[in-house]
């Protein structure tokens, strides 16, 4: 598989042999499983704390044990990505979205109006909420978590979908300030 | 091929049978070449004198000769349907953008961020000036026409850009309070 | 009558003798019934086809039957126009909308704030759907043909309504980027 | 001439008996001079004290000595309180606005969007200053002055435009809380 | 007490010695009061007749009896000016409301958001309502006062909260618009 | 010193006794150093996965080597969380931001109005870029670090801005969705 030629990002992205040694071990990790490296972990690996407590803390939200399954939070992802208008984050976490729910689908349909998709009333208002945590937390109160009670989310279900929404609000913006590049190689996986 | 059995419009969709001529032929001529209805065509089948409408306005803008390109048109129409959010619009002229542009990568960058796209500064001015009489036509001067002449774009140009951008937002908003369902074939269509 | 010198458009706008026939004979068809020709027929004469299609999709749905009244339809295009800062479409369908009306007052009542008009709750309720079709159609959702349905709208009501808003919205923004101007006439239509 | 039965405000409405006899002083005046009285004055006497200081105010903006000719002053009403969707004071500062400028195209045009108005330039930037005071003033800096000093507005000219869009706002919530009632005499007012 | 040597307004402020004798005696007054003269008062003594009709209103509304605490006025114009982003008042006022509380927290929550701040439910909802009169007045109507009413407010408490958030709009605005300088003794009275 | 019995937060609270081992200590050092315990870190220690990563991160941007000085970091905190409304991202980062500027008014001069701050015209020009990463990311592009490069930041200096900004965008939402309150010591911190 071939990658474009564009750049990664607008600021400096090291060597992999310039790499601090457990920096280079993720990446390298990373690339063997996926058999690309994703352009999100070149360009923060300019800044190496960062990088460690940019993972560190996606980990804890995404790869954790959680009410919500792992499709639900990618759902989220991509959902408020698109409102932030973030290219790396709908595009990388679009693929992730087809991966884990098995569905060529979902990754388009939630991107763009996820009040259309073909995904539970539930999942909407899962949704409904992460978009109101991206998009005007301040206003969040008992009123929107009565409403994913009813939806059977419990309190830490909550917590979770605005963790998520958070964290990618951050990524976001990272993502457009640096005009991080997705790999080409995310356009078209589980596409089926 | 298959189409999954979801709902084409929120709105009655007439039978081919039951269809007038000119908009039964119509489709199938489109069905023949294309290999699937597109559900615009079945959407707006409820109502034969808009469909002609429609459609008429459709060709004039989209097959025409013109100063633009027919990827550079879609450009436009998958630009400003993902910030009205319009799922049908987004993944159907997506598949076309790709199509007409020959580039598998275009539309999903195009539809996220096109400042982030991989085309030329002259087709982001393009769409600045979409966007902006998309989303504030109210406000569009002599300084943006003056912008788009700066880039060897024509009065006739600025015309067919606006006019595109405006018709696109009047399918946006059918599209959204209809319900209309992308046809599953567009998603991978041009992906290559 | 005389009309005001200023310029019609933005973009060249042609005489009468040089129109394809069938655009010139409802331009002059208009002219007789009206005492004048409405500036938006000079302007889009510019595009012969886009002229067909715009006038064919007009008379589609503002001259059709349809469980809205006349003078509700030209509620719609007042209301929403207004939002868009459009002034041919506020001023021209202004004066259509007191002669349907038969009310000298409801045009500016209607443009300005249609929650103060003298207009029914069903017709507040017409306007606040309409509205929302032109600004927030993705938002759009079961819950609002629900309302709609509890003032006695039918499903085909309610389609009415958003193809008006949409329709009017594409309007709204050639008018803008076309600096249309509103004839003198409309000013003072059907002021009694 | 005969005025509607329509509720002037939302709150109580003191007979002009019932008025300290300043207030009732002012208003009979006023009623000698137009022909009837304008609703503001039957709104704010609910409460005297507030009348009193919202007319002082009005007056010494709106009757002094100015750099700004009193057509003018009234376009900034005009245009500043359509976009607070403000029905009164459009339609009766519109009233004003046509007598004072003695035009009757004006204020139709100046309320939807004077960008489009037949104004000089000059005017167009007195309203894109008093437009960004009404809506986004905490953004107001040196460069804005600059623009209406290169106009050859002065000094105390920006004061008032900015204190005439600054009071308006005030008016206008006013205005859109009581549901104060347009007079249906200023629809026809300065129309010639 | 030494107050820093920045401007007090971008406008020219007078010497207390040229101030007409009215206004000099306000402010004599208010200095021996507070040991201090707050800078709105020499802002706006630029304009004499402005100046007592600004605080006439002021006086109208702050002062009397009302339905509404002293504290809970200040708390509408502290929650407001923060949304308009004008340092004088939220800094002014929010001195003024942690004396009237006897609370040196509360102005701070308030200000930055009072769904978060040690207050009543009633007081939230008054708060709801003063900051859509601030923000979208257009859209206010009997529903909202269904909610103050519910709360145990009165039609006159209404009419108090809007036309305090509709005058401090004003008086955001003038303050943005003049760079008017909040006194530093503001930023330390009533913290405890 | 005590604190309030409010709530520290909407979600459970762990007690010190009932931490790992190394959030224990880093909360103990805290402590120690402030005479209290921020309510961050009490919060955030619901989720020990999170809590480490979320303060890895913080201290990788606020802690280290930077050509922004440590109260201009504290400046870019409090003018976008101000505009995201976050209780305690204000209040808390305003009490250090007074301590490291050793200027008692300028937390509150930031949080409302940064342009109209006692800082340096390159701290305004820090905190429009700042505030432009916070709402409008998607729109960063070449021009914007044109003008950070014109105030002399570097590169990095730029991704510090972008980086603190996303972070506390991050914050903010999390703050305001456990309802975390800022602790009473932090209202009075600095204020000299």
């Amino acid at each position: 598989m071939t990658t474009s030629d564009h750049k990664v990002s607008r600021f400096p992205v090291p060597d992999l042999a310039d790499m601090p040694e457990d920096i280079r071990e993720r990446i390298l990790a990373v690339q063997e499983k996926s058999g690309f490296i994703p352009n999100v972990f070149l360009t923060l690996a300019h800044r190496p704390d960062e990088f460690r407590a940019f993972f560190a803390y996606h980990d804890a939200l995404m790869e954790k044990e959680s009410g919500l399954t792992k499709a639900e939070r990618e759902m989220i992802v991509v959902a408020t990505s698109n409102l932030n208008q973030c290219q790396y984050c709908v595009v990388a976490h679009g693929a992730i979205l087809r991966i884990r729910a098995k569905n060529p689908l979902i990754a388009d349909q939630v991107a763009v109006n996820y009040r259309k998709a073909d995904i539970t009333d539930r999942q909407k208002a899962m949704l409904d909420f992460a978009v109101k945590v991206s998009q005007s937390a301040y206003a969040v109160g008992d009123a929107d978590l009565e409403i994913l009670k009813s939806h059977d989310f419990s309190e830490e279900d909550a917590w979770d979908i605005a963790a998520i929404s958070a964290f990618f609000g951050m990524s976001n913006r990272l993502a457009n300030v640096t005009s991080m590049r997705p790999n080409d190689e995310f356009y078209t996986l589980g596409r089926g």
